[in-house]
C-alpha cells in the first residue's frame, strides 16, 4: 500500500492543462478546434488537454459540445500523447448546473460513443466544500458502474475558485479512502483566480488579479498532502511571455510545477518552463533587479548602468544603485558573491548528482560543491567561487526536476526530438539514469 | 434556501467600523463622545457604529458605560444611518470577563431601557477557539429569551485577535448551522492586529506592527466562505491619510473592504476607499515606484526623473532608473505598455459593464476591451493602446465595486448627496441600472 | 487550569536549536563533537541543545550514536547550562525508521545509563499528519512507563517538514488532552524547509530555498494556539551573518522567536538576535533600503547616495533615488517622518513601559510617546519629532521582548555575565522589574 501523500496517478507531473472550446456556432463545423487541439504533438501538446465545455463554450452550445468531445475523443484519441480531461459544467449553489455535468458525462463516456478508452477523467469547475466534491464523486461512481468502467478509474481534478473550495483541500486526507466515497479518484487541483477574485469579493484599482498567494501555497501544500498534483490558472495576457514564466518561477518555488495554457504557444512555454535550462548562467542582484550576465568566452559580463566598478591601484570602487563603496579585493570579492547567484544547467545538476552519489558510496554524508567564475564590470574583471553544503536533505531536494525530466521522458515519447535539441542527447542519457 | 457562502445579512457590504468610547471620567457629561457619534452623517457616518465598552473605555467606566450605550442609543439611535453594534468586554481565558460582557448586554439590550430596537448586534472581542464562540452565541440566545426577541436576530462580530481565533475561521462552515448553536448570526470577522501581535508574541525592532497578510487573508477567505463580512483592525497612524489608504487597497485586492476607523476623518477616507474614483487615470511603474500621469489636455504626462525619453531620429532612448534601452517605436510602445497601467472611473467601468452585456446578448461569449492613450515624458509624446479580454468570469469578477456602490447607495440614503457630487447623478443612475 | 494557548513548559521562549553529530567514523573517539558541545556555555550555549542522531549522523553509525548520546548526556549534562532534546529517526512512510527511534529512545532514557534524569525530551523528525504524531507519542509513553518517569514528563519536539505536518499543526487543539494520547508533552515545533522544500517539490532556477513565509506563518500560529514554541530551520550559509539576522528579523515579525543554528558562532547570534539592542538608533528609507543612521555627537547622520537634501533659502530641495521634492520647512519634516523610523533600545523599553505603568496608575488609558532627534544629510540638519499612542494593548504588545529577556535570565544564569556586559547591570536590573 502506498501512503497517500505519494502521488498516486500514472502521471507524477504535469506541466501543462490546455482548455479548448468544445463547440461553436457559426463554423462549418462546430467541433473545428477541438480537431485542431487533438493533433496537436511534441511540445505543442499538453500533459492534460481538456475539451472545456464551461466557460469556453457557450451555454447554448454545451450539448452539442459534449457530443463533440466524444466524436472528436472517439476518432483522434489513440494517437493523443497527453492525458484527456474534459471539463463538464458544475456549480456548488445551482443543482441544475450539477445534473447537466453529469448528463455530460454520461454522453462523453458511453461506450457506444467510443471515446471513453481513450478518456482519463473530468474536470468539476466551482466546487465548494468537501462534501460538494463528494456529490460529484458519486456521479463519476454511477458513471463507471452504468458503463462496466472500474470504480475509481476515471481521475477527478477540481477548479479551486472560492473559498469553501481552499478551506475542503485541508479536509483531503481526512476524507479521502472513507468507505462511502472514491475521492482517490482526485488528480488535479487547478486554480481558478478570476472566479476566485468574484467569490472573496477583491477589488483591485486596475481591475487586474490580485497575486493570490496564499491560495497558491494551499493548492501547493494540499498536493502534496493528498498526493495530488497542483496547477495554476490561466495567464491571461497572451503576449506577455516574459509574465508567464515569471509566474511560473514563482509557483515553482511554490511546488506549483503546472500552469493553464490557453494557446500552443503558451503550451510550449509550459512544458519547457519547470524544467532546468540548457545552458547554466549567472545572475546578478542589480539594486533590486535580477539581471542575466552574459558569457563572452568563459567571462561573465554585466552589461547594464546599475551597477558600476572601477578599479583604483590596490582598492576598488563598487557603486550599486548610487551607493559607493571603496573595497579591498577580498570584500570586493564578498561583496560580488552577496549580489551574485548561478542557475545551473540539466548538465550541470546531473555533474552534481553524480558527484554527491560518489561521495556518499565513499562513506561521506556532506561535501562542498564549488561553483566558480569570472565576472566582468565595466572592463574589471574578478574570480569568483562560491561553495554550497550538499547533504542527503539537498540531493533528495535537488533531484525534483530531474524526476520531473524522467517523467516527462517516460510518458512522452513525442517530445523525446524536442528533449534531444534542447539538451543533447548525451545530456538525456546522463539525466536519465542518475539516482536509479 | 440560500447557501451558506453568499452574504447572510442585510448590509452586504460594510466599509467602516467606528469606535467610540462609552464614558469617560472627569467629563460633565460622560457620554460625551456617544453623543457626537450618533449624530455623524453622510460620509462622516460609518457603515458599523461600535459603541466600544472595552479598550476605549477604562475599566473602571464600563459599567456606566453599558447605561450610556442604552440611554444614547434610545434617544438618538432611530435617526443614525448606519449599523449599531456595542463591542463588550469578552476574554476566552477570563470567565470573569465574559459575565461582565453578558451582564453589559442584558443591560443595553433590556427593553425598558428603549434602545433595543436600534441595536443591530454585538461585537466579542478576545474569542479563542470556536467552542468559545460558542459560549458567546449562547449570552445571545440567552438575551434574546429574555427580552421576547427572535432567536438569531441580534448580529454577532468577533474580533480575530488570537491564533486560536484565527484557527476557529476555518470551522465555521462545519459549525454554522448545527442544531445546538445559533451561529447563523454572525456578522463581521474584525482582525485586531495589536493584540495578535501579542498573542503571536512577535517583535519588530522598531515595535511597529507586523503586516499580517496571511491572517488577513484567512479572515477575508472565512467571510467568503461562511457568508460573513471581513474587517481589518485600526490604522494608528491617524496623520498618515496615504498610508491608511495604501492598506485599503492592500485589503481589498484580498477580499476585505471594510477597516476599522478610530475617527470622523478616517471613517471619511474608509468610506469613499473601495469606491472606483470619480476620474480615471493612467500610472506608471518608475522603477518599482507607481506613479500616477497627470493629465494636461487629453495627454497623460510624467513628470518625475526615474524615467527619461528622448527622440534619436527613428529611434528612442528610455532610460529607467538608469538603465538605457535604444528602441524602434514599436518596441517603445510595447516597453511602456508593460509599464503602464488605467485605473478606470466608475463610468469606465459602467461602460464597459454595457458593452459586454451587448456583446452577451448578441451570442458573444468574449470580447476585447481597449484603452487608449497618449503619453508624453521629457515632452516626447507616445500613442499607445492596450487590450483586454472580457469573458463571463471577467465580467462578475469587475462587478463587485458595482455591486458595493449599489449597496451602499440602497442603504445609506444619507450619503446620495456625497456620491452625487463624486460622481456627478448620471454616473449614479447608469451604475445603479447595470447587471440588472 | 492553564489555558491551553499559554505557553506550558518550564521555558517559555527557546531561541537556538543547535544540533551536533552523535557518532563519527574515523574519529579516536565517536563522541568528540558531542563532549565538545556539552561543553558550551553563556551565549555559545544553546537554549535547546540536540545530539542529532537523525541527518547530522551517518545511518550506520547510529547505534553507536545512542550510546554516544546516554554516555555523554550521563557525564556532563548535569552542568549544561540548556536543555537536552536528542533528534531520534522517525519517518511516516517507514515503519523500520520509527521501530528504530523507538529503540533509540529506550536505549538513550534507560536510568541504568545514567542520563535520564539530564533528558528533557526527544526531537521528532519528518512526522506526517496527527496520527503519526499519535505514534511517536505513544514510545514517548512507554518509555515513561517501562522507567518508572511520569506519564508526560519527557517533552515532544517535531520537525514539520511535510505538507501533512503543516495541515496536522492546524488540528493540534483539537487533539491535544484527548483520554488516548499525552500530546500536551508536546513542547517545539521546528520547521524543516530543505525537506519540505523536497516533500512540496519546490523548484527554484538556482536551487535555493524558497521563502516559505506560509509555512513559518502557520508554525508561529500553531505554537501560539496550543501553547508551543515555535522554531526555525537551519540557515545554511554559515559565513552569511548577516542574511542570519535577516531572517530572524522576518521570523520574530510572525512570532517565530527560535532559529536552529549549526555553528557555536550562529548560536551566539540568535542567542542575542530576539533582544533588543544596547543603543537605539534610527534607520532610513532610501528609495526601498533600509540604511542606519550614524550618531555623531548626538545627530544623526546619513552618509549614503540615495537621498540628497539641499537648503535653498527658505525651502529645500530633497532627492530620493533621483526623485526631486521642493519643500518648505514643515513639509520636509513631515517627508523626513515618513522615510525614518527609530529602533528603541532595551533602556529605551523600559523608559516607555515604566511611562505608561505610571500613566495607568494616574487613570490614564492611553498616553502619546515621543521620539525626537535631529537629522543630518548632506551637512542640512533637521530636528524631527514623532508621537505614538500606547494604550494597554500597545504595552502588552511591547512586553514580548520584556518577557523573552526575564525568561533568559531567569533561565540561564550562565548568561549573565554577558547580559551585564551587553546592557550594563543597571538597565539588567530595570528589565527584571518593570511589568512586575
Amino acid at each position: 500500500m502506498s501512503a497517500i501523500d505519494e502521488r498516486r496517478h500514472e502521471r507524477k507531473f504535469v506541466r501543462t492543462f490546455f482548455t479548448t472550446p468544445t463547440a461553436e456556432q457559426g463554423e462549418d463545423d462546430s467541433a473545428k478546434k477541438l480537431r485542431s487541439a487533438i493533433g496537436l504533438r511534441g511540445m505543442q501538446a499538453p500533459d492534460v488537454w481538456v475539451p472545456d465545455n464551461e466557460d469556453a463554450t457557450a451555454p447554448n452550445m454545451r450539448d452539442e459540445g459534449a457530443r463533440n468531445i466524444a466524436e472528436v475523443v472517439a476518432e483522434g484519441g489513440a494517437e493523443f500523447p497527453g492525458e484527456i480531461h474534459p471539463r463538464v459544467v458544475w456549480h456548488r449553489d445551482d443543482p441544475s448546473a450539477r445534473y447537466d455535468g453529469f448528463q455530460h458525462m454520461l454522453e462523453i463516456a458511453d461506450p457506444e460513443n467510443g471515446a471513453i478508452e481513450h478518456i482519463d477523467g473530468f474536470v468539476i469547475p466551482e466546487v465548494g466544500d468537501v462534501d460538494d466534491w463528494k456529490k460529484a464523486d458519486e456521479f463519476f461512481t454511477i458513471v463507471e458502474n452504468e458503463y462496466g468502467l472500474e470504480e475509481g478509474s476515471l481521475a477527478m481534478s477540481v477548479i479551486i475558485e472560492s473559498g469553501s473550495a481552499e478551506l475542503a483541500m485541508g479536509k483531503l486526507r481526512d476524507e479521502m479512502g472513507k468507505a462511502d466515497n472514491n475521492l482517490q479518484r482526485l488528480f488535479l487541483l487547478v486554480d481558478g483566480e478570476v472566479d476566485y477574485t468574484k467569490d472573496q469579493r477583491a477589488i483591485t484599482p486596475t481591475g487586474g488579479l490580485p497575486e493570490w498567494k496564499e491560495l497558491r501555497h494551499n493548492t501547493a501544500r494540499a498536493a502534496s498532502a493528498a498526493g495530488l498534483i497542483a496547477v495554476d490558472g490561466p495567464f491571461d495576457d497572451i503576449r506577455d511571455v516574459a509574465g508567464y514564466h515569471e509566474r511560473m518561477t514563482a509557483n515553482n518555488a511554490m511546488g506549483m510545477l503546472g500552469i493553464w495554457s490557453l494557446t500552443p504557444t503558451q503550451v510550449v512555454e509550459a512544458n519547457k518552463g519547470p524544467l532546468p535550462p540548457a545552458d547554466g548562467y549567472w545572475v546578478i542582484d542589480a539594486d533590486g533587479r535580477e539581471v542575466e550576465l552574459t558569457s563572452e568566452d568563459g567571462v561573465e559580463v554585466y552589461e547594464g548602468d546599475r551597477i558600476e566598478l572601477e578599479s583604483q591601484g590596490d582598492t576598488y570602487e563598487l557603486a550599486v544603485g548610487g551607493d559607493e563603496l571603496h573595497l579591498e579585493e577580498d570584500e570586493l570579492r564578498a561583496e560580488l558573491l552577496d549580489l551574485l547567484d548561478y542557475v545551473p544547467s540539466m548538465d550541470d545538476i546531473v555533474d552534481s548528482m553524480e558527484e554527491f552519489e560518489a561521495a556518499k558510496e565513499a562513506g561521506k554524508g556532506a561535501i562542498a560543491m564549488t561553483q566558480s567564475g569570472t565576472v566582468r564590470i565595466d572592463g574589471v574583471e574578478v574570480a569568483i567561487s562560491s561553495d554550497r553544503m550538499w547533504d542527503e536533505a539537498t540531493y533528495q531536494a535537488m533531484m525534483t526536476p530531474v524526476k520531473l525530466f524522467k517523467d516527462v521522458y517516460e510518458n512522452r515519447p513525442d517530445q523525446h526530438d524536442d528533449l534531444a535539441d534542447l539538451y543533447s542527447v548525451a545530456v538525456v542519457e546522463r539525466a536519465m539514469e542518475v539516482g536509479i
